[in-house]
């Protein structure tokens, strides 16, 4: 009689799975199937019943290509949305099982990964949520806010740059509840581990501040078992444990070999696979009861801890009904009226200011109303003007401060910020000059495929940056931003614009990216309520139409006002519209924008100190543009906003120059 | 008698320059000037007379911040370009000296920098390249190739995730000629390293197999001098040599303060940096006759070696003219004729190929013809069709190999590539998904800005990608890397339009990025030269003049002719433009832009699986767009295609609904 070896149900369906697919990753979930069960079945704190529940522990597979396995698990262990119909209906149209985990669309995935290695940062900024609220809610004998998060990972995900990006700040921030698995199979798509990869991975950890931990045998649950129980026991540091598997395990013709990555095994290999686990069963996609029947056990232990942590939720808002009050406040991350209504109010700026530093005094004027607001800089917090006074530094000792110190780790600092948001409980924001907006593409990416309302602040916005020169000046990095489907992107032209940015921001579900000048910038006399539209028309020609219409956003409106005098002067009238988000001016009724920009009037120039990709759409084929669409250059800013022809007479001359 | 300590000179220049500038960063310079000076003087192999000599040893200044440092000490040891005068002009418009340091602008600069941690990356290209070429060329007793790579670096650039990915592999591949220097000095903008960056960093570096050395008293020139020299001697392992200084040394109330790092001293503390540092004279930017005097005679060693090498090469010149005259051909990296001819010719192409397929088939086809074509992928080699068949692996013991495997590890691959083109000798490929140029486009911007001609390969280019779902189906990257100035983007609808956009790309001088298909594309029967002309008129319509106008790239192309097609049957005469290259489309002349597109035809639909923002300037106000502007999805990709309207009904009624 074969041993029973429960996590063989996990390898039998994701390979039958990627068999039926003919399409999918079988190799990794015959490896790490030891890996998912143990965690699941013993040590993850979690209730298939109630997959949100906020007690848990989190996991995110980090190694998004073990869709398969992932979904397996799920499957087993009992989580509603994953039938067996849907393990059959793995990667097709609509199904529950796409190829790679995705948040927001199947129960039970705490992330959505794929991209490698950034399930990892993701993790750490979960870890770093639970740190910060533990400190803040957890009271002496009603630990409210008290799990762990774990991440699967791969090779590849080790590769990854981010990986020491995220890992090097959870090491300084001592997140004694992150443990990270390492699923060491040492086979990447393109051969062996030695080809690329020959660093000493537990040594780098180590530098991190880890305590690291080897599992000889990847097979061995209970080898599993102890590493996991180990590096719960360690309250001062994160944990890594290396496990040793073997791809592609129990397919000779695959195992160890690259061909078990990405490619189905071939029907005659699952054969081989069944005999060679000793699976009695033929029937694709048939377990047995007596399996169900073992992990549904399994799972009860998850609905008695999710029953206690109820009781103790119970318990904490009869002793602590305020303390409860403000966790539940926090938990709907919602925007308060003070705020709203400060958002919302047209004010009188008296003079020039940089949108920066507006940005910087709104978050200080809603901190206080918003203690769920949490970020900080990838090391340009003075020029990003994002700290948070009297907020506290988050640190190893002090994780209930709500300045994040990111380190100069603009991508880490990305997939961080997706998992507090991930999390529960709190809105992140994140911050940089807009140039690097670059590193984070990819994170802000995944912000926008989870809907997370995350807030990007990026400043220093244009050529405006003067001095540091071309590699830090933006140009096409608005273009690259508004074209991520789910983005709001805001370039305010003043401190009204920025509070309509804010308000459209905390309200809207999405991510917002803010982009901020610099150098002061005059009021332009607008009112927030049009704001809030996207675009609209800041100043009306004199005339029934006008003959030319000026399109522009932050420190290049006031430039267009400037311009519509000049042409004036020469007997035209133009029409000033500020566009501050094209993406919110884009949800506003067609009758609306039609208002804006009148289809008869085909004389437009745009204006803005970026790559003119974005606003092709609105300039039409009579149009003209006064653009960025080469680089910068270093010098003081005034000087290369002339030398761009960012000027009054310029903007006027090529509005000029469209009726000759 | 104050010792003589020639580095002062390099401080108080760099003081003198951004005190004048009121603009820059006088901390890192009053730290590392020991460590640069120690360099140049003693131990780079550097000719100031000639700074693009093929035989020296490369300098990239990864703390691009430090440039006035750099340009202090080029100008110092002689640098031509940069005269006292240009020091003066530090950070105006038009100087040699703008605010970080620009290929390609001021000679004796190796390589742009400014984004931190991308010079470590470019070093290890550079490196990288070194072995290469040494392994090749050099032959007993002629050492052609033969030199060294430093990098300085700082906190910054170690807390960047890149530093992780490029010295991983350069541990693994044992370049024993890379030598890393970093500037330790505990401070970074928002404060102590502490905030964000505990690691012990010599033990990461031991994890990737560096050699590492302490220098303990970074104003010891000595000790730096005994560690390069230590580490120069190691020939199995590259060297990281950790030199502990302090920020704004010599300013008493700056020292090893964040303050020192970007804000200019002010004259008071430049005074008293004067006085703390025994600087006898008083005016600005005045350095006295015999201090120029001993930077030159250490720079007349350079001259020398110079020389040396010149006559080496005389000797390998006469010795082996064969692999001589190779050797030249490397360095001009030109387009051979048999290779022109092939990327030049119309073929009939048969049946229906992925054009990734048809990349690889020419990366191969011209290999030989091509030597100095090197490249890889980030671990997708197999899926992205670049390897070189039969051109052996790059490894530590065959840096002759011409596929790199650069593990999965994007952002780092990026930036090596930039130092493999750098360097000279070598034109390189990178690969990977095209949703993973995400990961690159920091370094793409970076080739744009250098004019690199390095080739992006990039495949799987739409939601072709199918089953792995929507975090592997790049949506908005055809916008995002059209909008980089400077560089050409291709998405060839088949073959004929692939070869040309090989050729256009290597003989461009600018980075190109291909988007290729993992499906396979019918051919769509244009021809070569036609397309070499970015967009050009594939199908014409059948009366004097087009009622609509269909314009598409790449899987999209055929679609249209289809679609074309069902138009005709309903009495509409459509022309369907290939536009495989808006760049390219937009350097041809406007009348040949004007017959293509001709103003007067305003029906316009654009035709691409990507988002719409490229083709509005194409689709104007009366035009419309089959894009995907939302995410994609799991599963088989014709279920896609079909699912987001990529079919010639769609389009089709798209076109009709204008005439509505």
């Amino acid at each position: 009689m074969t041993k029973f070896v429960p996590e063989n149900a996990i390898r039998i369906l994701s390979a039958d799975a990627v068999e039926k697919a003919k399409s999918g990753h079988p190799g990794f979930p015959l490896g790490a199937a030891p890996i998912i069960y143990e965690l699941f079945a013993r040590h993850l704190r979690h209730n298939p019943k109630n997959p949100d529940w906020f007690g848990r522990d989190r996991f995110v597979l980090s190694a998004g290509h073990g869709s398969a396995m992932l979904y397996a698990a799920l499957h087993l262990f009992g989580y509603e949305d994953v039938t067996i119909e849907q393990l059959k209906a793995f990667r097709q149209l609509g199904s529950l099982t796409p190829g790679h985990p995705e948040y927001g669309h199947t129960k039970g995935v705490d992330a959505t990964t794929g991209p490698l290695g950034a399930g990892l940062g993701m993790a750490v900024g979960m870890a770093m949520a639970e740190a910060h609220l533990a400190k803040i809610f957890n009271k002496p004998g009603l630990p409210l806010v008290d799990h762990y998060t774990f991440t699967l990972c791969g090779d590849g995900c080790l590769m990854e740059g981010i990986s020491s990006e995220a890992m090097s700040l959870a090491g300084t921030l001592g997140l004694s509840k992150l443990i990270v698995l390492y699923d060491s199979n040492r086979i990447s798509i393109e051969g062996s581990t030695d080809l690329a990869f020959t660093e000493d991975v537990m040594k780098r950890f180590e530098a991190f501040g880890f305590r690291t931990i080897e599992v000889a045998d990847g097979t061995d649950t209970e080898e599993i078992g102890r590493a996991i129980v180990m590096a719960k026991s360690d309250e001062k540091r994160p944990s890594f444990i290396k496990i040793n598997t073997h791809i592609g395990y129990g397919v000779p013709a695959k195992q160890d070999s690259a061909s078990a990555h990405g490619e189905p095994l071939g029907e005659e290999n699952v054969r081989i696979l069944r005999e060679n686990l000793g699976w009695a069963w033929d029937e694709a996609f048939y377990v047995p009861p007596e399996i169900y029947d073992h992990y549904h056990e399994s799972a009860e232990k998850g609905g008695k801890a999710n029953a206690d942590w109820d009781a103790l939720k119970n318990s904490y808002a009869a002793a602590e009904p305020d303390a409860f009050a403000l966790f539940e406040r926090y938990s709907a991350r919602g925007l308060p009226e003070g705020a709203a209504a400060f958002l919302s109010e047209t004010a009188v700026q008296e003079k020039a200011d940089a949108t920066r530093s507006v940005s910087g005094r709104i978050l200080n004027a809603v901190k206080e109303d918003m203690p769920w607001l949490i970020g900080g800089s990838a090391d340009l917090a003075p020029s990003n003007k994002t700290a948070l006074t009297e907020a506290g530094d988050f640190s190893k000792l002090t994780p209930e401060g709500r300045n994040i110190h990111f380190g100069v780790r603009e991508l880490g600092m990305g997939a961080i910020a997706l998992g507090l948001c991930l999390h529960g409980g709190l809105i992140p924001y994140v911050s940089t000059f807009l140039v690097f907006s670059d590193y984070l593409k990819p994170m802000i990416r995944l912000a926008a495929l989870m809907k997370l309302p995350i807030l990007y602040i990026f400043t220093h916005d244009s050529i405006g940056v003067g001095e540091d020169g071309p590699t830090h000046e933006p140009v096409e990095q608005l273009a690259m931003l508004r074209s991520i489907p789910g983005v709001q992107v805001f370039r305010p032209a003043d401190a009204n614009e920025t509070r309509a940015a804010y308000y459209s921001a905390l309200t809207s579900g999405v991510p917002s990216v803010f982009a901020l000048s610099r150098q002061n910038l005059p009021p332009i006399g607008g009112d927030v309520k049009d704001a809030m539209k996207g675009g609209y028309i800041l100043s009306l020609e004199a005339g029934e139409s006008p003959d030319v219409i000026l399109m522009a956003s932050g420190s290049e409106v006031s430039v267009c006002l400037d311009a519509k005098k000049l042409l004036a002067e020469k007997g035209l009238d133009a029409r000033v519209v500020s566009m501050p988000s094209m993406e919110v001016f884009e949800r506003q009724p067609a009758a609306y924008r039609g208002d804006v920009l009148p289809p008869s009037v085909t004389k437009r120039v745009a204006v803005e100190a970026a790559s003119r990709q974005p606003w092709g759409r609105y300039v039409g084929l009579d149009g003209d543009f006064v653009t960025m669409d080469g680089f910068g250059a270093s010098a003081p800013a005034p000087a290369l906003f002339e030398r761009f022809g960012f000027t009054a007479e310029n903007v006027a001359a090529k509005a000029l120059a469209l009726f000759s």
